[in-house]
């Protein structure tokens, strides 16, 4: 293997909080380890277009308590093609960059593969996505301050439940997975949550309802992941209200304000960590691949396992908690 | 007039962060006054029920920083009958009530008029609703902390919106106010604000943000205030999609998230003034009136007069800023 | 008087959140009216140093939730000398500014009176200070945010004196004025207050120290205005200590944090009502004055007068309330 | 092993965030295991004096959103005496408590062990402690949240300080442990912390700062753990200033905020899997234990080795990292 003189680096797909913080990681390891850092914009649209900056150790100033990317980020179907990427690979050649770290979710490891398979060009993958959807680490970036993110939502709610007797259905993000949904209806606690991996019939939530009327809740909340299988929040609610209409039904549907904010100190530090251990890989040699967490220790998995693994990262013990809590 | 021996506090309506800390001031500055207080659960049905509790101080303690209210809050048509009216005056006597403080919305000022009306005893009102809606104060108890709610959810969005080129389309309450709106799209800098009070053709939204496009702006957030005059959210944004399709567009519904939260400051303070201004006026012997505060003065209004005033509570300049804001 | 062609706009003294709303402000409005914008960078440092910038609609995106400055500040002892001020003049004037808005506190005021009078350069100031402590306003810019960031420091610290029976001493900003302490002692249900306005002696704060036990309070918390008359937060607890040792003492010393922070939405509404307000007094040919809000309504003062009055700022009868809380 | 019949849980030490969702999930894990749950009130000391609770499902109510315990904490050292810990074994005798469940620190584990040897009473113990110093678990109840407070804290410095040049000395908790020292500087950002782990020189300080100024940072912020080796932040400050006065200096004590708080996500989802699972080893008939996490799994460490082990728990490689970050 050659010495790394230059790495580029960029963000794709959804945005993260923590993805600046891991820029930031990225560009001050590897100045310390004296490579130069090129930022690329907009993930494979900027590399395809050549739309870079050179990203010193000012750049990345302040930036890690900033929610966002500052390289932003886009969808791009023309890296899909092999003439795209063609693109792009010259691109990255005719700056000088002999490596790469994406930060991105599953379609960004995806482009970072094939990008890795046709040319010869290592990529780290740092996991960034609020789904926690993804395979070889035990948290992605940016779950941690989505979760946080609902439950002060779910807190605020349930100051205004307790004192009216109503049932809340809040629908929130994950696509997918419901690990969102799951922690924060643990952490939240609500009465029911509806999972995207989890079938439960109306007919059940509703049992669960009455239960928790029956033992006199002062609050009803239900958290419904926006993959779960019952459709929309507000299918769900209707659903529920023809056949238990005891309560009020409020519906609340947070959006995209999960996906901001400024990141927690869990995914700061996540964050920073992911950057540095990429970084060094690169400089090891180690080919392209994902970095993640196990444990407290830092890993990396094959681009191979990490986008063909079917495990379940749903923690099945924390839904029978999650049930159990509702005692 | 008779001195005033035991006070009655309730509340009723939607309940809003401040009311806690506005029922923790009418008891502690009735007890320092010597005089006796009454908490009634659940507003005007806890009243025709007699659902009642002696408050002492401990009774209130370290709840100022709580979001809803302790005594609950509920709707009772009952209440609007001359009978369920006499049923609770009833209640009162029995109990020894010699006055009521009561903290909620024009629905509660309505009965509380009713009832002074009608029987023999003061009621010194205290407004506490989000939705800054009622005449007599330059603001409402809730106001600012659900101000401050919206913004934190604006300010998230945009981190997102600024590495994407989105546009959001974010929901806010106030029913048939655009309190709410205006200030939260003022100091969340959105670029557009669908307010109740002001029609907004879609064609003139669309104006704007091809206006905000031409300017390179990186987020775009339009304010929709839930009683604005183009119908909801997802019928404006579908709108607006069918003729100007250049942003992706997201939704967010914030709901009652927006009545919860620990109280402001702002709204401690003035809930604690509120209540505190409440008993003395009472004391002094003012009739039945809403308690406000005009500038840094307390004053109170004829509930006559607050109930039936139209002067239009929404700030005319701050529309014509929140346009100077998008030059 | 002539139409104005360029303002420049500066801040001056402590930093206080929703200065970059108000600069953000000055900016928009002064564009959307034909006027060029500059921004003096260190106030009256830059001013002499004439290290000035362009501001466009574009250099004020996405500040107004930001805390701190974009233009910084800075002390400036040579602005005090004629010499000083001569030069800061002629870079005004080389630069083709007509017109000064300055945003700060006291000593930020009286440079931009003593610059009005010696030559011919309307200023119209913004009071931006968390201390409160400016006459010809309700509220100064930073005050409202800075209450927040106090109370939340005090509900964190009641959470663990509820758990232990602990007096805690927390020292909050302010210099000489006891608006801060005055407002987050009593939304954070503090059991004393001791203000730079008032003495409070020793022997005084432990009969009300007693009297919380008395009360078997599970909290109690002293907020100590850093300008009180008996000298440091250290020093009070340990004479406390001395004389009435039931508790554990602990000290918090909240510090600078108090002046950061992302502005609450009733300091971005007042920022940019001020600003707006600034520029068009500047441009109605207003001579030098402050601006400030009394109520709901934007009023300006004039120099002499805001700067020599003696009103007292602190709510007296606050003071009482705060007492009468603690029944 | 005999089958429990009713568990008693107890918080003791230093309070920390999490410890009412470790409560909430204790009671309601038994009783959904059909044992009764009583509740120990003040630790030690309550197991003494036989102040005990009977705890339902309703009893732990909304308590998971809330800092502090609402069991209480005390210390005891009549508990260090066989003599104290006869009358606590009657006691739970009495109260015909077959296990417990301790949550607290290193002090309640010694306490768990003397009493689990003494009599044959099995324990289960629960990390809960800000301050991430105890063997068997990769993160205790608390330390999640406490580095959250303290980054905000920073951030809002990192305002004030950015438009000042100042240098900030941060004073932040951890007793003999610099675990949030070093999360919240490597996630603040800070250009150096003092550790108590680690002797840093002031000359070596000073080294560090001199070279953040000649790097031209905005902001210089020093985290100052209370445990370092330098003495209090105050001497630290001194020390510095004496000899580079460049900055003002400024300082910050956090103090027992950090204690507080309504808990993270993190923490309350750790607390309630900690719930869950200490119940769960008392039912399978595990013998006195601490429970902790390791990455995602669940596991018991014994009391002995928990309480005897030499590990460091600091991340040696993140001071490297806090370090590289400052390149």
């Amino acid at each position: 293997m050659s010495k790394i003189r230059r790495i580029g680096v960029y963000t794709s797909g959804g945005d993260a909080p923590g993805m600046n913080a891991a820029i930031r990681s990225v560009v001050r390891t590897a100045i310390y380890n004296d490579i130069k850092v090129t930022g690329i914009f907009r993930g494979y649209e900027g590399m395809i277009e050549g739309d870079f900056t050179e990203l010193v150790s000012r750049s990345v100033s302040s930036i890690i308590q900033q929610g966002g990317t500052i390289l932003k980020s886009a969808r791009c179907p023309e890296f899909r093609t092999p003439e795209g990427r063609k693109k792009a690979y010259e691109n990255i050649r005719y700056a000088g960059i002999d490596a790469l770290v994406a930060i991105g979710g599953d379609g960004t490891f995806t482009g970072a593969e094939l990008l890795s398979n046709e040319y010869d060009v290592p990529v780290m993958c740092i996991p960034g996505t609020i789904d926690n959807d993804l395979y070889g680490t035990d948290y992605t970036l940016g779950f941690d301050t989505a979760n946080n993110t609902v439950i002060e939502a779910i807190d605020k709610i349930k100051d205004t439940a307790a004192s009216h007797n109503r049932l809340f259905f809040v629908e929130v993000m994950g696509r997918d997975s419901g690990c969102i949904a799951l922690n924060a209806g643990v952490s939240g606690g609500a009465e029911a949550i509806l999972l995207p991996e989890k079938e439960t019939a109306i007919d059940e939530l509703i049992a669960m309802l009455k239960t928790a009327k029956a033992r006199n809740k002062t609050s009803t909340i239900v958290i419904v992941a926006e993959g779960n299988k019952n459709g929309g929040v507000y299918n769900v609610a209707k659903r529920v209200k023809e056949r238990f209409d005891f309560y009020d039904t409020k519906v609340s549907i947070l959006g995209h304000l999960q996906r901001g904010g400024s990141p927690s100190s869990f995914d700061r530090v996540l964050a920073t960590r992911m950057g540095y251990f990429a970084v060094n890989e690169l400089i090891k040699g180690t080919p392209s691949a994902t970095v993640g967490v196990r444990g407290t220790q830092m890993v990396t998995t094959s681009l191979e396992e990490a986008l063909r693994s079917k495990e379940l990262k749903l923690d099945e013990e924390l839904i029978t908690i999650a049930e159990v809590m509702n005692v």
